[in-house]
């Protein structure tokens, strides 16, 4: 079991599994061309399957080894969760599922340590932005409320329901086509819907924006707030030693104190 | 009234208005679906009443605890006005106040204090951006003088009013279709209207920046100061604990050299 | 001569001014309503020309006062070219120079203090882009000749002289209906257009981007070397502080030696 | 040689190269205009001709003077691709070869300090940028897989080849038309995209707007570390003085002890 570790976790096998990763990539691009399917379509398929498998036993043989610890580390999970979906059972959406393969690509992001870092320093900033977001989302659900209930009954396709209203609200908020698309044939049927509308982008802009520098400050704090520490470190250490000096100048001159006063 | 007090402030009984809030917000989204309202709409009505019943004895107990006290608090002058607007005497405007009554999911934002929190956050970059503000709005009022007198006529739908500029504007603003949907037409007709419109992109999008570009540099520079206030305070501790020492010291040498000196 | 000056100088004299200024820019707002004009168009026109004199009247006190040294002060020529741009006799552009009338607005904007420190802190970041804004310049020079040469034959609208493909290419740059408007179609006839297409957008946006970069870290760091000079200079004369009382106790124990070595 | 060497890097010398690159920009920009060419054609075939040489000339000259440490320098790499690419023999992209010419304009930024600083200083922010555009390449690439297979047979035209895809999705993620132009389309046939587009939108956006915040944090901290150098440096300079003064100190307490204890 120790040799088996020890393989698993040797440069040269990871090294494998990146090949692997990376011709599969290829493959599974290859297989849109149908010119590339005409000729070579059953080498593709071919490869698929012994990628797949690849990835199937390097699961298992790590299940193994780690055994329940194997879930504690978040991108063996990521791993599982994308191999596992590629082996789900099709039944009625086959084409999604046959295009959720090229999902397991991103198994690189986990195997290769300079993306990984890059993911993890995007995922540290979520926690941050969470209260910001929940209140997005409550101006949302509130604005598409409104929306359908205002605008619902004239025009079904942007505002019939909640759920085409929160689509419509996020088209908005990236301000694509939000006026000539959607607020100008808007207001030739409710003159006063631009109150709504401006209203929302004033507050969405304005709440991501601040997201955005939240996250710019924190950042920066952080820097910031370790030069200091080591300024105040110096600081510190600088001051002892001239203490410890001072403390030693004291005792010497009690000590010459001592026989001149004998 | 202290009892009275005791409960209104009492963990369970926020949790129950926040339960009241979060349900109320749900039956409001149900009731814009049509099978809902066919299915369970009288229930809906129903408990409409009741989370509106609840708001209402909520704040007339709090008028009767606090009472004129209970507006020096912003957040409550928040949901008496939200609760206020959901009760106002329905005449034509129907359907715009029904729509309304989905306001009061915002008191959740004042009763979970990290909403609170974020939106006392964003107020606070508000002070600072009132000159720019008050720059834009000069800047808005002026292009849309100009843009009524010089396009108001040929494109009416446009720029047939001020209030009418200002909304284009805004979208310019914004560059949504500002070229394609707006600027490419009035050229036809104003071949030069490109100099008005390219100049008022770049004088807004250049105060917008700087807007938040201040707002960033002034999070910043807070946070800063703090830091370095820290390293001046260890520094002022330390340089006093130096100054103690070396007085002592001196006092000491003075002992020393009176006896000497005897 | 002095009494003259003191009363230009007066705060009396200053809000008259601004109500002037005020006034004059709600009557040129108040003729793009035809109603309105209809109702009291004399008495604006009236109004207009009463704060047409009083403005000249207060540049040429001003001119009198001051003589040349008027024009040291930028804000003055900034009026003054705005009070002489709507004297100008007017020929052809009647309309355009009518329109330009209401600019008289911005100067508010030189005599309200916190305005004019907005805008003295939006001019200060320019000097800082002028080497990116040259950058931009020959990028959008060389860019439009080349897609006047490859394009322009085929789409004379967008691309048809240089001035066409400035224009076009600044359109490109704000996104505005970059690809569905002008790109694809460009693509129909010249397949291989989104390489000059995409290359201009990551170039420019990623200039304009790193424009807007440098002035944030411009801000932040002068704000930084300030707090790092407060430091610096507690840490100096904190040391020095100590220096001299070190040399002090120097010259003490040098006094307690003399007597000793006696 | 030395002479030559000295002649090449003398200011007339570069004023000369500026001012041959601004005239031939100018005259090819002029060649764009139709009645130009008419007027002039000739002159400006031969203008072009004749900087083209003078370009020619003063590359052989500056190899034959640096030889091989030419190439070192990335400013004359720059230089040679540039000239070198208008020399090609031009057989079936004519027009593309006669359009790239205008690229010796850019010469101006390899020849002029401040330009070329500034370029340097993007270039500088680059290399941080790597893994981020490693993560978005492989986002893009697994994106455009799943959406050539999932909508490539409705939709030829966007996603029929992962070519396509990429160009509408790169469309997608500068929010062009994302919806009303693609979106919305696709959605009338496959109900559920909106999931596949507002996940890609989110994530893109996501990670270029973490792209500028890394560079912007990226300068400040290298700002801010020299600074918190500097005074650090200050602290250890201040220390050393006070410690030798200590050091003096108890020097001399030592040797008016000795006498004491004789």
């Amino acid at each position: 079991m120790g040799k088996l570790r020890h393989f698993l976790e040797s440069n040269g096998f990871q090294s494998f599994i990146v090949a692997v990763i990376i011709v599969n990539a290829i493959t599974l691009g290859l297989e849109t061309s149908a010119t590339v399917v005409a000729a070579i379509g059953p080498a593709l398929v071919l490869l698929d399957k012994v990628a797949l498998t690849i990835f199937v036993v390097e699961i298992i043989l790590k299940l193994a080894v780690y055994r329940l610890r194997f879930f504690r580390e978040p991108w063996n999970v990521f791993d599982f969760v994308i191999v596992g979906v590629t082996l789900m059972p099709v039944g009625e959406g086959v084409t999604v599922m046959r295009a959720l393969r090229i999902l397991r690509a991103l198994r690189l992001i986990s195997i290769v340590p300079s993306m990984r870092k890059v993911v993890q320093a995007l995922l540290r900033a979520i926690p941050g932005m969470g209260a910001v977001v929940a209140l997005l989302s409550l101006v949302f659900y509130v604005a598409a409320v409104m929306a359908t209930k205002l605008f619902g009954a004239s025009f079904p396709d942007w505002f019939g329901t909640i759920g085409a209203s929160t689509y419509t609200l996020f088209q908005v908020m990236t301000l694509e086509s939000w006026s000539m698309g959607i607020v100008r044939p808007v207001m030739e049927v409710y003159p006063m819907a631009w109150i709504f509308f401006v209203t929302f982008i004033l507050l969405t802009t304005f709440a991501v924006l601040n997201l955005f520098i939240a996250i710019i400050v924190d950042a920066m704090t952080k820097e910031n707030h370790a030069e200091e520490e080591e300024t105040r470190g110096t600081l510190g250490s600088d001051h002892q030693q001239i203490m410890a000096e001072l403390g030693a100048l004291r005792q010497e001159i009690a000590a010459l104190k001592r026989p001149a006063a004998e």
